[in-house]
């Protein structure tokens, strides 16, 4: 099929911010989009053909969607898969396929996965029930600290704590969940993998994530990763190989620990285009949105190289603020080299809510990073 | 006023593919956008939030578009100036100012600015109709070869004509136009000039323009443009001189000849984003859309300078090929780094109609241009 001049419909569950950032792409190559999302004010809502307000964890709402076009494609692993599933027996080309997603979308699952492939992954163990995991500390097998992380539905930082003592989980959720042991990392990396429908691969360079200790989300995207080429190159293959054994198609962001000792254990994946992926707007040759549109489209892979250096930091909502979004000293960070600010569209903040984000591109890296911790000290985010 | 979290309105006369550039920089920042186009059909209707039809020379419409905004802006020359100028006396602002858009509009008004400015152009001579031009070829005053040019509504190459016999004459509109002296020039080339509202200042680097023979329009736009350095020198400071004395604000193209004793002449100039400045999009560190819109809303400008070097090939209808458009070959030059492709959304294709345009980056400009020429041979805008 010719995308390019066709009545080809390319459908979107999801609207939020990732679905956004695809639809600069679809509207540079003019391709039809139809949206979903349950919000009539998704930041995807402008620049898409047809916006559909529905459920994505709802079966109808999601078949039908799926019957309106020829290629299907998710922002948001919370989907209803059943219906997704039954879409694919009906021709409909769903990526990721649902076979992939089942995998991910259940975190024990995806433990299990990692282990049965031989990809290298901190240890754990899964309960039916939170109340379980007491009588596992009881007994010894479950010791502090761990990481706990809900099974299903967990979104950035959500559904996943540090617990250091039993007063830690009195709050959480009480459903199936999994307790992993607390790696004592150097640093946390991710890998970007496309995979379009034909088996074409290609991977991004390695990125470096600094995270905020409390809240458990990124502070700074670092790409290139600061780290040496025996580690990247590990992390690389690790990532080729998920990719290789999951099937994917589209855009897969593997996670992963680099430990103490140098060695690469996988944290987690996401079927989509990822936040640690967008610093490749502004510094890399082909984007990780144009890239997932390619990917799916099956159309011949664009380069992962980059042009320059890309620092990403993440513009979230200040603590002890909630309400209509106000985004202050804009303009004195504009006056630096090579900063981009991208703005959601989100129209309320609250404390560490994902408002949009800010790149900071530079031949050099390490100005590149000074340049982003201004930034990031300057610009705030808080209700008016 | 902050831009970034208010009840701002951004206007534009005109949504057209330099409209629709635009957008991708309105939604990326979450600016409230308003459109007017004359067709229901505009490339820009997606990706604004509010679209109104109506024709950008009425007075009354354009007016009206004006006291919804607080800024109002145009993609299109060709716009009810009087409309504008009661607008600025209302206080809302105009970019261009409507000063300024006078003297570009009309193309004898322009040649007798840089006359007046001591601003290097051609020799031109003025007519009230091209009927006078003949009595001017009689007595000596016009000699073969010359160009003619309509003062008014030229745009895209129409309103323009290499006249080498008098029967060239024959078929051109009969009202008011220049003609110029037909200059042997080296190259052409052109400066984008950056200007803020509040008078900052930056220019991107030369660029230059392979012309198509017959239908003059660009083939190739080069970035850098393969010049001395004192050339690129002499250049930069002509468009400087042009933007200082014309005042505008947002982006201003100025494009030139470079003569076989390498002087540079001026040779017109657009108030706007313009085809020479596409390739800024990949290869610049803040493309000229992006920086239009810092530019009006009187945001610090962006560094202008290249990350790769970048050449950019229109994608126009080929010949003999009128109707609903269809792209070939897209597949192919998608194989190749480095290549992004942009489609206008414009249904229908005629001969030498811009549909398009694909961008070439490297960071070896040789390599970028024998890609560039793969793709200007592998690609072809046909009718279906």
């Amino acid at each position: 099929m010719n995308y390019f001049s066709s009545d080809f419909k390319l459908g979107f569950l999801g609207g939020g911010q990732l679905g956004k950032m695809m639809l600069y792409e679809t509207r540079k190559f003019d391709i039809h989009t139809i949206v979903m999302d349950s919000s009539p004010d998704a930041p995807s809502k402008i620049s898409c053909n047809e916006f559909i307000q529905g459920d994505l964890m709802d079966y109808d709402a999601v078949y039908n969607l799926g019957k309106k076009v020829d290629i299907l494609t998710i922002e948001i692993e919370n989907v209803n898969v059943s219906a997704l599933t039954k879409l694919e027996e009906e021709g409909v080309k769903v990526y990721p396929p649902t076979r992939a997603l089942r995998i991910i979308q259940n975190k024990a699952k995806q433990k299990l996965f990692y282990v049965d492939n031989n990809i290298p992954t901190a240890d754990f163990q899964r309960f039916a029930y939170k109340s379980e995991i007491e009588d596992s500390i009881d007994n010894g097998g479950v010791k502090f600290p761990f990481i706990w992380k809900a099974t299903q539905f967990g979104y950035d930082g959500q559904g996943v704590k540090v617990v250091r003592k039993l007063e830690d989980l009195e709050d959480l959720p009480s459903g199936e969940c999994i307790t992993e042991v607390l790696v004592p990392f150097k640093n946390e990396l991710a890998v970007i993998v496309a995979r379009s429908a034909n088996g074409e691969v290609k991977t991004y360079p390695v990125v470096e994530m600094e995270f905020h200790p409390e809240a458990n989300q990124v502070e700074y995207v670092i790409c290139p990763a600061r780290i040496s080429d025996s580690v990247a190159k590990k992390a690389n293959e690790i990532a080729l190989k998920v990719s290789d054994k999951l099937k994917h198609v589209g855009i897969l962001a593997v996670e992963m620990f680099q430990t103490q000792d140098d060695e690469i254990l996988v944290n987690e994946v996401a079927p989509r285009p990822h936040n640690s992926g967008h610093y490749s707007i502004e510094a890399s040759y082909t984007n990780q949105f144009e890239q997932h549109i390619r990917a799916i489209l099956n159309l011949p892979l664009g380069s992962t190289e980059s042009k320059v250096a890309g620092i990403m930091v993440n513009l979230v909502g200040a603590e002890g603020h909630t309400g209509d979004v106000e985004y202050q000293n804009m303009e004195e960070i504009l006056k630096q080299d090579g900063v981009t600010p991208h703005i959601y569209g989100k129209k309320q903040t609250r404390p560490f809510r994902k408002m949009g984000h800010v790149t900071i591109v530079n031949p050099d890296i390490v100005k590149a990073r000074e340049i982003a911790e201004l930034v990031k000290n300057t610009i705030k985010v808080i209700s008016q």
